[in-house]
């Protein structure tokens, strides 16, 4: 089942694809696509509709992100052998965790702004998981089971804001449009295997990214059971999963994102993002 | 202008404390005390209303956190030239950035759990900040009208996590109960000179922490500057801005938090806390 949520900023209405690739609105039948709606119980319940009797949306409305009300966006880091190596950082012992910004999640096709003073505004294809139950001090044997679906996200990265401005990650991950999600939340029964799945990410038609979570240096079971340890996870938090080579920090020279630029990037099953970059007002 | 939250946990209704220290509800005039009412308008228009002919709470609930739906908990770190001494680590050049997982948000007298495996829970007093007006790219000059409030903030820290397990601070900072917000989010009004506050924590009667936002490095007005530079801020966004010296990390020998420790904390105006210590299920 792919889960969206459409409309404009702010407004965005519940709705799923159906098998021909139409938006049918679920408005009467959940308030929005967020971690109320998103237990297995939950989801459930939308699988039982019958799809077709539901309103089809007509047009191209813009798609948001696919989780509203995003109560955590947590990042791993430096989670793929090849792109520590590309970053010029040892592979963490254990998985390194950073926090985005909530108010940085965009939805997939919206417009990336590059923050004033940036001069390192780079991307990151990654797999996003969502919560779909409460995790806390979970087994990675159990840590699949508190996974709602999966999505698309591009962890959009200010490097020197990330690494040279006094500590910590989070500074050049944070800001406005720098976390597209989606477009679909995709349900975790239509993935057969979260470690297989082909992921790229192009810059104005050149691939820059193309690689798969098979290289994932610690899998979703890992992470999640990790990161229970150290906090609880809600239904509708959304984590990022870490990176595969080819980010601009890691080419010779480095590539930055400028303003005109535009971004495409997709995981197999879990559709595609498209982002025009402009800097910001 | 005293606002809080009463009840039981999930259940939190509005109030404010009248001037005898009652507390008064305020159900009927708002939803929560949230973003959506932070503005300077919806204050006043809080601010407007006959105390007296507002029902008056009977007995002692228990107090929840000061905001509800709190966006994004912000924290500065080394903020205060002594801490960042007795932490073994530099002043830094700018304001160094981290997240606390809204998920640790609790109320300001409730049980501080120490989560397993942790050997070094440690405590932290801390100016709170809370955002009433969005905030990108604000100046020095305007940035405190962007505050509808401070509060007291204890940001709790297991060091080892924080510091020893691969890297980002989020990871010891994120614990459930580990960010007690209030008594009262204090509106700045209030509040005459946020830079001159006195401030103190003791664990068992013991005083460890005596100091002032008087001797914070970075400014309440230059922190929410800087922030608005790297992400916005929205209404009801919490930004803990530092502890003076007095952590357990920093004595010698180091002390830490243990089962059956009671803590209290306070900061002139804002209130105070107390909080039990035990172990995490």
């Amino acid at each position: 089942m792919k889960l969206l949520r459409y409309g404009p900023v702010g407004q965005e209405k519940p709705g799923l694809l159906d098998t021909d690739g139409n938006i049918r609105d679920l408005s009467d039948k959940v308030a929005d696509i967020s971690g109320a709606v998103l237990s297995d119980a939950g989801l459930a319940t939308i699988r039982d509709l019958d799809v077709d009797a539901l309103p089809l949306v007509e047009g191209s409305p813009r798609i948001g992100a696919c989780v509203g009300q995003v109560g955590k966006f947590i990042c791993i880091g430096l989670n793929y052998a090849d792109h520590a190596a590309e970053s010029g950082m040892e592979l963490p012992e254990e998985p390194v965790i950073f926090f985005k910004a909530t108010s940085a999640i965009t939805g997939p096709d919206d417009t990336v702004e590059i923050p004033r003073n940036s001069v390192k505004t780079d991307w990151e294809v990654e797999l996003g998981v969502v919560i779909g139950k409460e995790a806390k001090y979970v087994s990675e044997a159990d840590a699949l089971d508190h996974v709602a679906g999966y999505c698309v996200v591009n962890d959009l990265s200010e490097r020197d804001f990330q690494l040279h401005r006094s500590g910590q990650w989070v500074k050049g991950k944070s800001a406005d449009t720098f976390g597209p999600i989606g477009p679909w939340l995709v349900t975790r029964d239509e993935i057969t295997d979260p470690q297989n799945l082909p992921m790229y990410l192009e810059v104005n038609g050149h691939r820059y990214q193309d690689g798969s979570t098979k290289t994932m240096h610690f899998d979703v079971a890992t992470v999640i059971s990790h990161l229970s340890q150290f906090m609880s996870l809600q239904p509708g938090d959304v984590i990022s999963t870490g990176t595969p080579p080819g980010v601009g920090l890691g080419q010779t020279p480095e590539v930055y994102l400028k303003p005109g630029d535009v971004m495409e990037l997709g995981i197999e099953g879990l559709g595609v993002q498209r982002q025009k970059v402009e800097a910001s007002a």
